[in-house]
This record gives structure tokens, C-alpha cells and sequence, in this order.
């Protein structure tokens, strides 16, 4: 592993999501709680104009704006597509290799903790979560694959992952949760700083992770309804499951509840665990939450 | 007391508090669940742009929109000044007499429980809150005399109040508060229909209940900024306080926390019972929470 010359922390890539917002603002503000002796550390805020409007975003959503073909596509004009170039700007000045880890900051109305979101199976990061999580029993991991293609801000470099904190509303700060992400983000740091300097954090051998394996909607109406793209949703996530993320869910849990007061279970075949239960943003796209399978692999 | 004949529910005054959207959406397709045999009620949404949009309003807030003045200025253009027009107009058909009772659902990222919000001491509504804190606990009730003149849809009308559910997020829905909701819905309708039946369910003779006395806002920047109307905020609410809507609060407790880690600490001269803790859509309006007194009285 070659050294960790410039990482970048971003916040508010959603504009509703506080958390980050108002850390990077902090580390702005103090550039010396985030600089380290062997490498150079910039906090950006994400989207603008989102962050003004206390919006997640204003045309789309910026975290899907990040695919080769739209940072490429000079046709595209949104306020999120212009963002999108300048923050990749922003990441790679000219005569400067692009930066070599992203940090990019979330909230979540799901019970996620202090979650860190990795592309894929990249053993320096297997080896950051294993230490993250021996030195935090709140820190968990979720590896989402299918990721990569996705335009997500994460994906321009290999080191790049996400922080999803929760649970937390939109447009609020939870001070507790705000401290703790303050102190996941020194870690880190510290941790790549010990890699740098050839002193790598000890750690527990094993990292307990969580990987993707589907994406479950809300049952919704048949018709699509001229209103709303995925149909109407006809039931909540049952209170069972509600604030459940990562625990497991066995064949026959309670999953939903229709607004009739009627139970839906789960009906799959073997024991999973959900994440990113009851997102607020996730309504909208039809995601009411993902499926995991728990893995634990020594790194 | 006269007679009750018409009573209305209203669901989406705020279009991203999705528990009113969906219970007052349950409500009308089963009319049943809420129509009594002494007295009809009716059921609809609030801010039909903002719900489809799921935002709080479009250009305005619709529960400030209902003053006198404001509803015979034929001038006002905005979508939720003509709206406002539009639901006086379904609360008070021709040849029909304004309804009796307006029920205003809300949800809010503070831990309200199940609060009922009044604008005065009204002998009838005090009866109401009594018989309902008697049965369930979760139901509070907080007296904010000020707002009168606020321009609330629940100043309509003499018998018109709020009830606030929470803690739940902005756009999302949590189904163990819909269904408290809900059942506390039927409650209040069947204690109507007692009423006119001269057979008033039995209750506590007292009332504990919760009287405004004063807002407080986040410490924020002194400058107007060009950005924020209030100065950007300097501090969160402190994490002893945070979820803690109808505790006491003495002088001396922490109050805020400050980005730079420093507690604030109230230094008022007697204990006070904080409600609406980081309310989301406050954060605009410049309120951090509002202070209370706690009384009890003889109804």
C-alpha cells in the first residue's frame, strides 16, 4: 500500500443531512483537528444550494451524479450535474493526482449507527473496519456491491466510502450522534496516519460485515397512478422491525404492517438482516429497505 | 353545550408529516371508522401540493395562512394563501353552520408523545384532556395562549386544537405512533359522541397540563448573515436534553452544546418543562424549543 498523500471529507453531498453539514463546517473552521503530520486532509460541503434550502437535494439527487459518462457529458446542466464536475474539480487540482481516500458524511432516519458503507471487498478498508469496529461497538459495516455504477460521490476513488449515521431526522442535529461521528472521523484519521508511518493501529483479526443482497419495497398499489412512481404504499414497516437495523429477521417475522392493522411477514428462506430500515429518502425511490447477509472473514 | 354535529380531521396541513396524511387517507376510504350517530365528520388533507411533493409547504406555511385578514385578501396569490380559502370553504359549505370541532394532526421530530395543543383554557377541551390523560398516558397537553392570532387552521374555529405525535422523522411513517394515533383518534370521537348522548365518560377531576411561556432559539452567529433570516446556529441541544419534552428543567442543567464542545446551561430562575426539543421545522423559525409551566387544575 503506497501512502495516504490527501483524503477529502465531505458533508451534505444531501443538503438535509446535518450531521455532516455541521462537521465539516467545524473542520473548516479548524483545519488542525483533521490535518495529520504525514498527510493533507480537505473538508468540502457537498451540495450547496441543498444545504441552503434544507433540501436533500434541488433537481436530483447529487450522489448519483458521480458516473463517468454525466461528469463527462457537457450537455448536462442541472444544478446538481454543474456540482458534480466542480466538487471532482475540487478533488483533483491540476498537477495533483486525484485525492486517495473520500470520506463522504450521511445521515439516516434508519437505526444505523455509525455504519460505514465500503464498494466493495478492498482489504485496506476490511482492515479499517475490523479496527473501527474492535475499537466501537457502535461502528458496523455494510458492503453494497452494486455500488460502483450507481454515480455515487464514493466511487471516484478506490478508497473511497460512506458514513451513514442514524437514527437521525432530516434537519436536525443529534448532538450525541454528532460527537460520535467527531470521534469515528478522528480515528480514521489516526488510523491512516499509523498506516503512513508504517505503525498500523492493532486490531481484532476479524471483521463482522454485512453485505447487500437485495433491495425490498413497501407493498404498494398494482396501477401506477399518474402520482406517484412506485404506487402508493399500502403499509409501514411493522413495529416489530422498526429500529431493527442489522439484527436478524427469520422466515415468518413481522416485516410491514398494512394501514388495515394486518400483519405482512417476511417470506424468505433463510435468516437475513435488514439495513437502512424506514429511510425517508429511500420512499421515493422504492426502497422501504435493504437485505443483508452477515459475514465475518479474517483480514 | 350545544350539540357537536360536524367535526373535522385534518391530515398534511405540513405535507412532509406523513402519520395525519396517511391516517386522514385511512379515513376516507373507511368513513365508518370516524362517523358517530349523533354527529358527522369529515376527513381531509391539508396542503395537497406539499404531500405530493413531501416538503412542509410550497411557498408558505400553510398553518399561518388562516387569519381573518389573510383570508378576505382577494390579492394573496401564493398556493397555500389560495388553499387556506379553499379549506374554509369545506369547513363551512353554503346553508351549513362552520364545523364544531376541528381535530389538526401533526407530527413532529420532538419527543411530544401524543400531545394535544390548545389556544386557551377552554372548559369543554380542558374536560377533553382531562378524560384523555386519564386513559393514556403518552397524551399531554400543552396551552399556547399566543396563538390566537397565528393564523392556525385550529383558530377556525372555538373547538379547534392540534395534536402533535412524536418523535417521528420528517417523511417517514412509524407505525406504533400511527396506531396510537389512531386509537386516540376514537377516542376523542366516541368522547364527543358521549357528550351529546348526555353520558360524558368518567375522568380525573384534575388536569395536569403544560402553559407556554416563552421560546427559546439556538445560541446563534450575531450577524444576519445574507443567509440565515435568524444567524447561523452556534450550538445543538444538549444530549441531557434532547427527548426530553415535559421533563423539568432547573437552573443550572445543560441546555445546549456547542460545536466546539462547551455546554450552555439554563439560567432561568425556577424550574420550567420544555416542549417541541428540536422540532426540524423550527429550526427556520428561530425556535429551539418552548418553555412551560405545569399546572394542575380542577375540571
Amino acid at each position: 500500500m503506497s501512502q495516504i498523500e490527501r483524503v477529502a471529507i465531505v458533508g451534505g453531498n444531501h443538503g438535509n443531512e446535518l450531521t455532516g453539514v455541521y462537521l465539516v463546517k467545524k473542520f473548516q473552521q479548524y483545519p488542525n483537528l483533521i490535518n495529520r503530520g504525514s498527510f493533507e486532509t480537505l473538508a468540502l460541503l457537498g451540495n450547496l444550494k441543498a444545504i441552503e434550502e434544507g433540501k436533500r437535494y434541488i433537481e436530483k439527487d447529487l450522489n448519483r451524479c458521480f458516473t463517468n459518462q454525466s461528469l463527462q457529458n457537457t450537455q448536462l446542466s442541472s444544478y446538481e450535474d454543474t456540482r458534480a464536475k466542480e466538487i471532482q474539480q475540487i478533488l483533483q487540482p491540476q498537477n495533483l493526482p486525484f485525492v486517495d481516500v473520500i470520506i463522504d458524511l450521511h445521515s439516516t432516519t434508519a437505526n444505523m449507527g455509525l455504519s460505514l458503507i465500503f464498494c466493495d471487498m478492498h482489504p485496506f478498508l476490511l482492515r479499517l473496519g475490523a479496527y473501527l469496529t474492535s475499537i466501537n461497538p457502535m461502528v458496523k459495516i455494510f458492503i453494497n456491491q452494486q455500488s460502483r455504477e450507481g454515480g455515487f460521490l464514493r466511487s471516484l476513488c478506490e478508497l473511497g466510502f460512506v458514513i451513514e449515521v442514524g437514527a437521525v431526522a432530516q434537519n436536525i442535529l443529534n448532538a450525541e450522534l454528532f460527537q460520535q461521528t467527531e470521534q469515528l472521523m478522528y480515528a480514521i484519521l489516526d488510523y491512516f496516519e499509523g498506516c503512513n508511518q508504517g505503525n498500523i493501529p492493532q486490531s481484532n483479526s476479524t471483521i463482522t460485515f454485512y453485505q447487500y443482497i437485495e433491495t425490498i419495497d413497501y407493498p404498494r398499489s398494482d396501477a401506477y397512478d399518474g402520482l406517484h412512481l412506485h404506487g402508493e404504499i399500502q403499509a409501514m414497516i411493522h413495529p416489530q422491525l422498526q429500529f431493527r437495523d442489522y439484527e436478524p429477521l427469520h422466515p415468518g417475522d413481522p416485516m410491514f404492517l398494512t394501514f388495515a392493522g394486518k400483519d405482512i411477514f417476511y417470506e424468505g428462506a433463510s435468516t437475513v438482516y435488514p439495513v437502512f430500515i424506514n429511510e425517508a429518502a429511500y420512499y421515493e425511490k422504492g426502497i422501504a429497505m435493504y437485505l443483508s447477509q452477515k459475514h465475518q472473514e479474517v483480514v
